[in-house]
């Protein structure tokens, strides 16, 4: 179905993918390339949502050429009129005789119908090529509309005992420079970041993306004059954050989870009330449907090991992003989750690894619950 | 001083030297390659103490061949009789025109001697190629060689947070069967295994290499015949173990540290009687000085919280080697180092990290305590 040619012509495509990675969300990340004769003829990639999607942008570079070629998409075109008309009906009318996509969009709008469109119209088209990497872009897009909510990182820096913190709260600095670099690169990356109360007041926490603290990779990938703060979702059930503190007087717009709403705060910040679960504590799973609702894709979540061991208990984390630290803290340090105690080892929450590596003096270790 | 044909060369001789790894303590594991104009004429590599040393079986291969050939050894040819006469002499007595060593031998009857020796005989002498990757299959001997004492990697099984068993002790298994394979091949490596009484207690462990448990790849490379136990050393200072225990009853030395001698065990079991530091535990760095005493190059420490943590306050731990399952264990498990508390992060254990690898479903990190 697909030959070597296929496959570079799409890896192309993904790496033009990956270029609207910080600025496409509520968005999937998409490129397209269009080969005519085994040549080249347009490229391009969805910049933004409400901008052209990027088969519009490789067909505006392919013109007449676009005529009898071959078009590569990281994801099936869409066959719905959004806020721009259907790309399965732009690839027809420009007259490509083969589309091949990476993945089927699992958008419920979607779903095969881009596909059958091109179909229908004799265009042959197929779906699957270099899928996994095409999934990667948009890990967080492909899991809400799979399942309606976002794809939940909850990023951890420990020593290599696995503590976050001193008994007496001292936590700075556990890693290093580059980690905390690439913490920022994660924060571009996501729509959302999710922390408690505890966390902002032990810090003066600013959660937030600093565009000279991203690493110089990001910084030649993403344009300074796009920069995107994600949305803040903070837990304060108890109503003990103020608006001196230094998160509230940055750009960027806060979701304040509180007890009670107070209207302290400037327009930037939304109180919301949402009802408690049977504990009294917030109502995580609930909260989780909201930001699904909200659009958000991808959820980084910087936390104290209460909030983590909430959402692992609730079933709520998809991924865990741990930068260890070659240092010890010793059995008085914190930890990084608050579970229940277990008596059996075939009751512990189970992961997969899926990366190790170096990131400066530290590692990065990357692993996924199980599903 | 070196040419690309010098690093092939050397490259060979650090292969063979590896063979010996199992078997050669307290002798180091040495290689040597012998090439006349172009051609190997002669290899080989120590296999264990009291026998032939590298060069002998390299000569004896080469025979006349050897007259104006270089030899490629790893370590420095030995200046001393020891068991065998020295292989300078030898190296001397068979004509070879140059002497190519990756690293000069710090036993302190050597210490650049033979080197010496062959250079006043008219033989270009250079040493230096390659030395890392030789000192590297020779880390217990050169240290030992350096301080005296024996170099001291602490192995740790954790979760991905950091926790050794259940807050009631229930322990198995954290990590998988590949990683407890690759446990069995550090203890193979080394000279003695350092524990402690609450480990043996807990599982009955038996802390020996079991041959069928060895990774494939060790068992290609040592044969089961020559299969050597290393020495089993446990503290016991309040006379906890009794002779009923697995331990006891398998092949091996067992050096027992008690408070007092009993007199309960067999011929295999040495009680030994160390005096205690000022706060009643045993002194540690009067252990270790007993082991190096006794020829131990590289110890294996597998324990507890409780016997990692003070070595690590004694500044005895030259390496962790840390199998990181991706489990969550929470915060009631336990933890791996019992450190007094501390409340500046500047007063906290750094160390470096050196390696990071997959091994089965679990993570094989490796750190080095900085100098």
């Amino acid at each position: 179905m697909f030959n070597s040619d296929d496959a570079r012509w799409m890896a192309r495509a993904l790496e033009l993918a990956r270029l609207g990675r910080f600025t496409t969300s509520p968005n999937p990340s998409v490129g397209c390339v269009i080969v005519h004769n085994g040549t080249l003829v347009g490229e391009g990639y969805h910049q933004q949502a409400g901008g052209p999607h990027a088969e519009v942008f490789a067909l505006r570079q392919a013109g007449e050429a676009a005529k009898g070629a071959t078009a590569y998409v990281t994801l099936e075109p869409c066959s719905h009129h959004g806020r721009t008309p259907p790309c399965a009906q732009g690839l027809i009318d420009a007259g490509v005789a083969r589309v091949v996509a990476a993945s089927v969009d699992p958008n419920p709008r979607v779903a095969g119908r881009g596909l059958a469109m091109l179909t229908d119209a004799g265009i042959k088209a197929d779906a699957g090529l270099m899928s996994e990497a095409a999934e990667a872009v948009n890990t967080g897009f492909m899991h809400r509309m799979r399942t309606g909510l976002p794809f939940v990182t909850v990023k951890l820096a420990a020593s290599l005992d696995g503590r976050t913190a001193l008994a007496n709260g001292e936590s700075k600095w556990i890693t290093g420079p580059a980690a905390r670099r690439d913490v920022q690169r994660h924060r571009a990356l996501s729509c959302a970041i999710l922390s408690g109360a505890d966390t902002v007041l032990a810090d003066d926490a600013s959660l937030n993306v600093r565009w000279g603290e991203l690493p110089e990779s990001v910084q030649t990938e993403y344009e300074q004059s796009r920069l995107r703060q994600p949305l803040r979702v903070i837990i304060d059930t108890r109503n003990r954050l103020h608006p001196g503190l230094k998160l509230f007087g940055l750009p960027g717009t806060i979701l304040l989870l509180r007890g009670r709403a107070s209207g302290d705060f400037g327009e930037q910040v939304e109180e919301c009330v949402l009802p408690l679960a049977d504990n009294g504590r917030l109502d995580l799973p609930l909260l989780l449907a909201e930001l699904g609702r909200r659009q958000i894709n991808h959820l980084w979540v910087e936390a104290g090991a209460r909030l983590c061991g909430a959402l692992m208990r609730a079933a709520l984390v998809d991924e865990l992003v741990l930068y260890q630290a070659p240092k010890l803290m010793g059995e008085a340090a914190r930890g990084l989750f608050d579970l229940p105690e277990l008596t059996a080892m075939d009751q512990i929450p189970q992961l997969e690894w899926r990366d190790c590596r170096r990131v400066g003096t530290d590692l990065k270790l990357t692993a996924r619950v199980k599903n």
